[in-house]
């Protein structure tokens, strides 16, 4: 299964640079020794979800939104979720982070999953840093690396 | 009211350096243009309440302990709280991020606040840059800084 995490943004250069960005990419390498995964802006709704339309082959591609309204998943519920799309067909998973006035109806009801990392409103850049540490972290707990029990 | 990002660890260092290091170093900067601000490395839960006790002048400190079983308070509620220590009389309220393996029922007895940040688990780094975004955030809640409505 390939993972995409995807982000709305209306800057042209995606990820503004700085340490929030740096911890994104260290979790991305760091998840691409399990699976394939990519980071991708979108400068709209409208044109993640075209992707996701286009990303479908055989199975039509799976949608994780970040919503503050979603499920508070614990990072073991959120790896079995993960390993349930997985296993069910899933070959393309997008895990989207959206824009800051929040989702349309639309993508609401596209959703596979919606998942609130928890009450707190934290930056854009922050959110998508800490996302991308539970993808990772989702990952070594499927493959029973003692990341996840090492607090490390 | 004086404020102290107050973190358990073995690591004579202090914090690993690093992305989410220079995070937490960004938000007690900014934070310290709205309150009196330090972070402080302690070896043992057993020092920091010995520092708790001691900071305590014609009031006592008040403590607020970081932990998955407290109260999941948005960024608002969390601000209103901070706003609340401040305006009945704490001069100085440590805010402390637990050991890995937990805070003892001492600490959880002598704790004026317990705040969860969210059901997922976040390596101790990333938790501490988080936790000194919330304190940049709420300090900006209470100035009615545009900040928080802005998510920059």
């Amino acid at each position: 299964m390939r993972l995409e995490l995807a982000y709305i943004t209306q800057r042209r250069q995606g990820l503004k640079s700085g340490p929030a960005q740096a911890l994104t990419e260290e979790y991305l390498k760091r998840t691409s020794r399990y699976a394939p995964m990519q980071a991708t802006a979108y400068d709209s709704e409208t044109a993640l979800l075209a992707a996701v339309e286009k990303a479908g082959g055989r199975a039509p591609a799976s949608m994780i939104l970040l919503d503050s309204r979603g499920q508070a998943l614990s990072s073991e519920a959120f790896a079995a979720r993960l390993r349930q799309f997985r296993d069910t067909g899933t070959q393309m998973l997008f895990l989207a982070i959206g824009p800051a006035d929040g989702w349309s109806p639309i993508a609401w009801a596209r959703a596979n999953l919606r998942f609130s990392l928890g009450a707190i409103t934290l930056p854009h850049e922050l959110a998508i840093a800490v996302l991308a540490e539970q993808i990772y972290r989702a990952q070594t707990i499927l493959a029973s690396h003692p990341y996840h029990g090492g607090h490390a």
